[in-house]
């Protein structure tokens, strides 16, 4: 089969690879119909995730059709279209029993990083029963391919961990399609303000089509005077990170209210100022979280029922085997205004 | 001054009384701009409530301005607009400090019930800094008007207490002003799927139009049986009662989902049958609740950000002191279609 | 092998039965080491659960040994020594998902009820990896037999529904043995308060030594008069019911303090009448629940470190094959004193 | 009347102040029966808390009587003996009906620091009914001043936060009189596991008598290295900061586990680093809080129901007169063995 693969930082190819094969009976073989790219597969590509070695092949979202089931496998049968998570759950271990999937002892975030992944026609998925998830006929499954992480990762990172609710001021620092997916699914909850900070007049115009109550251009404008004027000078109740850098993660501190959550979603290189000498007595929390893939069930059903369109951060197509030229597009995000682009087997 | 007076079982007039002074240093006298009827007021006005004796002033909801306030209240001065709240708390007792208003030692549910109510030019309300609400200028008083009962009801007794979640499927039985009013606060946690049950096809037609995903009239067709047919036979995730009879609260239980949630908000005069021979193994949770009042800030908020339009609820509009025709026109509410009934001063 | 088997009402005979195998990759077969009988067996052995037929074998509690694992087994091997849940878990169900595994679309309480069990020399056990909780050298394993069912059941379905939280009055209605475990339980959350109603006085002495602080035998005094005197005639926090009858129930409901909780853990064969003519304002929360052995690892951790003894519930010892003389004993539980016993293979 | 007075960095003085009186009608004078020293106030006397000026009397707890009680207060009178809340609350703000008193728009922590304070013979307290709580006759007066500071500190900013419940591995570093009261009142919720990490060997022996299960002097081993070694690798549950320094935070986030809960304590007067290149992605929790004050009631409960015993705290006893010796001792509180004192009037 074809697959994408990388070989060292900067290199990758779309090349022949050996189909892959059940090695245990609880897993299952799902041949591609549809997958993505994630930002973090940028940052694999430039060598950062030093877990993942050359020869991998990339990705860990999509939506398929089961080829072949282990005979442990009861969930699922050849021919059944499945949405994949990008975390593996083997469902018996002491995280899985506390539905922090996350950090399951024999999965996790194991696909296109520990194993190979979904940019390829085949993937094998481990605890299929577990990490997978049926699809009705007739559902949107170009739609569903945002269920596969980029959704959960801003609802449970984002919106679930900052504990937004009805009524609440709240400030999504990144308007990415990280920061984007946790906007559209922060309304599940009804804030009355959403306020929206980045340095991408594009992107912040996206945001107000999604929802946002109030944008801000953080390169034009000091978002900090800004925030405090519109909450009369206490702050927000919920600031949400959704860049991964110190300067971000910086902005939250100073925007965040008392009694307010701080909820971290990017992936930081660098370790960050805490400002405890002005927090502690501000009764603040703060979370950090790889997303788990609780929420996935949920998400579905919202998308079923038509209270969450994730086609709203589909911004281009290509077939799979243009996935070089769709790399290109997605790694020149700002210029090509790119959120999620969608690879067709 | 003019007020609605309650004479016995059957007997009220608009007829005159002396304008309310201040007894408490935490007083406030509060001139009435708007205010409406409550079901309950129905309900006293049959003789029902027995605590509230002949020459009460009724009503318990209103916009005002304030008339006078004590000497110990700080967070009002004459002229502010005020929202009342029909629970009055005197903000330092047990159950206050708890937030459980409702049972407040010194105040819960007085007005228009053990003291005189805002169905009168004027009335005098105790511990104002806990009771009232201050209206911002520019506000929309006529809508506010419903945050001082039946939308804090709706949501704190239905939506709260049945810990409505986002893709759960609902059931709210009774399309009445309460059961609108939940509908339309339930939307605030984004359930997926949201079925409203009735025996009046005007009333579920409203609900349609409210957000309601599925309509029963309980008339024409079997509830139990369509609902499991919905729900492939798994029952609701949450059922709020919103009629206050035993019949309707036994469909709560008929059409209940293992791990579901039963929110009664009904007054119910008898007591029903409990059917712990199925329920007790089906994980379920049953509450009641005496609304505290304690959204209603979060509402607030909710109206001014546009989240929330309680303009929906109001059918029908009167002067003051044409509040018989209005109590004409409320209590012949089927006929009427009628929801909320405005008085304006 | 031999077993204890159900030939219908009033009928039971420990006899041969063929060994049980695998039949599914995800069985093991476990040699029991220690069992007991529950409350439950009783009413098994009544014929009041229709689902049990001739020719079961009875009991769902125990620790054994692991005599073969399936080849889909991954936590266990052939002689470990394991804790054996009474609710069987497929870990990968709707309902397991959300740690609900009493509902689990393919276990939940089977064990002696739909399959045959544990008062046998062997036993067959589904989805093993999630059923089973493995056991260190040194453990007291006999103390580990109330972990199967009765300290779970007490804990999950008495103190978490229960919400008992510290400084809390509350009342357990009930001393048998499954109102002693959630005695003991409760006492994780430091309630301020413990009273204990019963009708036997040698269970309320045990009650006391187990650190009950109020004793109430409702056969020589009014227990509402007295609960009504302890609590300054405001009820209390938490009543929960470890009973099953209409009686008990009622007391629970007139106990209750406004915004108390009432949880149910008795077997109810008969409906009971709710009161909500009076509760309907008091915010009240009633739960029911079959146990969801989620409490498991948590309880095994406080035995291993010494928070919680078991071993107070044993009262009496016998051999696996005097079983017969056993049920005789623990049927006869008021005379002879009897709370759990264990019989030894 | 006498009262402690600061003066400056270093300088404070016993001496002659005018007796405070009632200047608002929500007022309350108390005649102080016993007093204690925060660490907080020796920070105070260091002059590291800028908002204290020259004259302020200081101290934040205490017992006493109420001496005269504004015309608006109506939970105390003259003659009560009353405990006095180190927090100061409206009771009707936006944060007091939020019970983060410690955020009090009008109130907050204000004693012997904005206002004067109770190292006096009198001391005026603003909204008595909010900030006062009252004491049966009878009750150890002594163990209650306990419970003006340091125990609901303890446990609202260290085992609330921290979200302790049973079965936990949780870690306290710091055993001065703030981790010591988090000891204590973490066992409210049974951990199986609370290990005490200090560099004086004293406090780790009286951390053991209060139930300590591991004590570890980080002067003598590496406390990380040995909290991974008694937690498999995994870390702790809970880690609670009790000292407010850089190096202690930073254990903090070298021992906490994947899910767990890093609760700080401490004063910070610096900022400290926070490593979210490890932490983005182990769903950890971190949070802040100065104390609300809003367990009182509970800890009350349990002192006097006896779960709860404030006396271990406390190893010397003054009169009150004698305050300047008392601050020598509880200023050299390592060679002095000293935990609280108390001075008595």
């Amino acid at each position: 089969m074809k697959a994408l693969v990388y070989h060292g930082p900067g290199k990758k190819a779309w090349e022949e690879k050996p189909k892959p094969v059940i090695t245990e009976p609880t897993d299952a073989v799902v041949k591609i119909l549809k997958t993505t790219i994630c930002g973090t597969d940028l940052h694999i590509m430039k060598g950062d995730v030093p877990a993942v070695t050359d020869g991998r092949i990339i990705g860990h979202e999509g939506v398929g059709i089961i080829d072949e089931a282990g005979t442990a496998v009861s969930n699922f049968k050849k021919g059944d279209h499945v949405l994949i998570s990008c975390i593996t759950s083997c469902g018996k271990c002491e995280y899985c029993k506390k539905a922090m999937y996350s950090h399951c002892e024999k999965g996790g975030w194991i696909l296109g990083n520990l194993i190979d992944g979904t940019q390829a026609e085949y993937v094998r998925i481990p605890y299929a029963d577990n990490s997978l998830y049926p699809i009705p006929a007739g559902a949107d499954e170009e739609a569903l391919v945002m269920l596969s992480d980029i959704l959960p990762t801003g609802f449970e990172c984002g919106v679930l961990n900052g504990q937004v609710k009805p009524g609440d001021t709240i400030a999504i620092v990144g308007a990415g399609p990280i920061g984007l997916a946790t906007l559209l699914t922060a309304q599940f909850f009804s804030p009355a303000e959403i306020i929206m900070i980045d340095q991408d007049d594009n992107r912040l115009q996206v945001a107000k089509t999604f929802g946002a109550t109030q944008l801000i251009n953080s390169n034009n404008e000091d978002a900090v005077e800004k925030i405090m004027a519109l909450t009369k000078n206490k702050g927000v109740d919920v600031a949400i990170e959704a860049v991964g850098v110190p300067a971000t993660f910086e902005l939250c501190q100073q925007i965040i209210g008392a009694g307010g959550h701080i909820a971290n979603i990017g992936v930081h290189g660098k370790s960050v100022t805490l400002h405890l000498e002005n927090l502690w007595s501000k009764n603040i929390t703060i979370t950090t979280r790889l997303v788990d893939t609780v929420s996935t069930p949920m998400l579905f059903k919202n998308v079923q029922s038509g209270k969450l369109d994730p086609n709203k951060l589909i911004t281009h197509h290509f077939k799979l085997d243009q996935i070089l030229k769709a790399y290109d597009t997605f790694g020149n995000a700002a210029n090509e205004k790119a959120l999620k682009v969608i690879l067709t087997a």
